[in-house]
């Protein structure tokens, strides 16, 4: 039998059955980052202090994407969030960092909704940007850090507090 | 005034105007990696051949996806896409590669469609693994490769064929 | 900082974190009207009794629309609303009056979903319409009462009871 | 006044009120079946065993669906379904068995989640088929068992046990 | 190599090219049927004459969800389409019949959206009647005609005339 | 018959036939305006300008609706649109004004997307704002421009021209 838990004994996928499962607090956060020409990353940093907020809009697209979660991630439950927030840091001189965190207080994790919504403001950033800069880069799309549910605690490694 | 054509001359955001653009033959080649354990690996590998098809699962995810694209990307324009190929590689030990290629006869590039099915595919292999690893990665999304339209073709340099 | 709670302290939108709210009855009431010519108010009044059921059209609209909310609303949270009637008033010679009520058993109010129910439901009205009457005006679309949840009850003043 | 409690007692639709109603387990089963030419069924066995494997997005699409259920029914509250299964059995020489059974620890039944899900598989098995049969028909499409709530639960006499 | 045109060489699902496709004129006309117990039947037809109308609800859903089909259908088109009628016919004692007609102008077929149509019509009919039958079917959902496109057109033998 | 179009000589709800029509360039303008306290007023100009851009979001949130017009309005057509802006303006001391303009190079007119965007944008307005203000009210929404299309152009008498 596979250790996969979205298969059953067959191979067939499946939704896992998670009806006995607890409604606790249950929090995701996860990092990503965009590379992109020292340029390009100039003109963003201009836009949040002045005109044309890039950061702005992927935020809400990020915000929007936690939500549309279950419908792109087949075997995702549908989950009622709680709270969501995306942040942006710079690291110059060719780095856009991005930072989200879901909430929850249903039965299953919110990992997928953390990873889809930095995703989604990481393309975002990249669509806002291609008329200028089209060789940028998504990157280290990564679960930072996750408490709450049955699964237990995951922090990862190495990984440094998000301070701007 | 910003040189981010998906704003207006006050730096607000706006669905540029495609109007006048001519509908011509577009496509779109992205290539992304998922960064996983290599017992992780061979949990795919073995699914592919035998029962729980994970790629699979994670094909059709990103197909779909493509679709959602004006969905999920603010400033995206709605277009027909007319053919989608998601695509995987095993990387051994520890790396899966994943290609997505989409086509349209529209207005405007797919790009952003073939980015966010390549994303999609790579979150959804996530969400079938996480079980056994949540320390996966997703990196190194790229467009590699799009022809046809106003901007002329872009071809990422020192990307190597893609050959199973 | 900012008194409007869908920002943090830096400004940047957020989903509020409704975590720990508590699960209560809560229900929302709203109103508003689509002004037209007598003659097309006509038109939908005998489509009632006979043929051509716009208002209808519009109440499937409407409630389904209010399901569609934090699909439209980027800072509303997902929310399992557990009932939703739309009914309609003809105050000749010109005018149409709306009122959406949304029930929930959650964690946030129902207001964003009954206004945009009502809101969709003058838009289908609109639609419906529009081959005969494009000045048509939809307005005065307003919350009359909540109740339910911490922020206390409201009920706006000087409104008349809803009869038919 | 009607007795289709979709309706108030003018006749005009509702969303059902059910904020009092209790959540508990409930489970529905439903089942369909694609009749098909024998040759037909034949590429599909094929492709189960082989490449080309009609039935595993079939099973994606049926789990997608189940989620998409209040988006399609309008009348349908949203609801959080906690697991979904689609199976397929072959009936030799012309027909498909399909098999879709969907959970909720919710305030409603699920059985439209499920009549969703076994009826988007039978579509999407019609779609990826298209090309060699169009005469291909959709039928049998019935709930079989359901469990939970307080209208008790329902069997539908003559179902043989569901066996591979 | 697969007929199945919606898979590749190696057998991997794909959303088949139809960039070259040419655009021409398409309909296609599907019907289905719901059987259900007499008493059910005459509660529909009392609700088309006089209050509680199940089959204008289902109208409209029939004619969403036939938008709706690329979101629903992993490997179809997304298609501009340009025209969609659902009719309805009582068949006493116990059976209610649903004609479905699509037509667009683009660069493939709309079986698929016909065939969602009625599907989700018969769908939101059992909805609306659960609450006095749970025991009706969904049968015999077949596509009766299709014109335009390369693949010719398709006229099931068999088929009466839809006359009301 | 009846003149509503979105209806058969029978009475039915249908999606207008719009295959033989000719794609032309079609612009519609529609302007909308939410009335608030003088204090909430002040708190988004100065959101505008410094931290928490209530703006920002509510033009997004328009932008998005615009494309998903087609799943909120049931009898819509779904149209390519080619471009959307959303503007504001401050009518002191208690209203704020809102601006949408929609094009397509499609089929039928886009006067239906631009009502949608709006009047989203007022809603996302209300929401961000509610905590302070539960008595704003979204009036006004009107057509105020269209040209393209057999129907010819509209232009409503006594509008002045937009300044900011």
């Amino acid at each position: 039998m596979s250790q996969l838990t979205h298969f059953d004994a067959r191979g067939n996928a499946r939704m896992v059955d998670i009806t006995d499962k607890k409604e606790t607090h249950r929090v995701a956060e996860v990092r990503g980052e965009v590379v992109m020409s020292p340029a390009t990353l100039e003109l963003i940093q201009q836009g949040g202090m002045a005109k044309g907020d890039v950061l702005g809009v992927a935020r809400v697209a990020g915000i929007m994407a936690a939500k549309s979660t279950p419908n792109l991630i087949p075997m995702a439950h549908p989950i009622m969030i709680t709270g969501v927030n995306i942040d942006f840091k710079f690291a110059p001189p060719n780095m856009l960092e991005i930072r989200g965190i879901v909430k929850t207080g249903g039965k299953t994790g919110v990992e997928m909704e953390a990873l889809t919504a930095v995703s989604v403001a990481a393309l975002t950033i990249y669509d806002m940007c291609k008329a200028v800069d089209k060789s940028m880069v998504i990157q280290n799309i990564r679960l930072v850090n996750k408490s709450g549910g049955k699964s237990g605690d995951f922090l990862r490694e190495g990984e440094e507090p998000w301070e701007k």
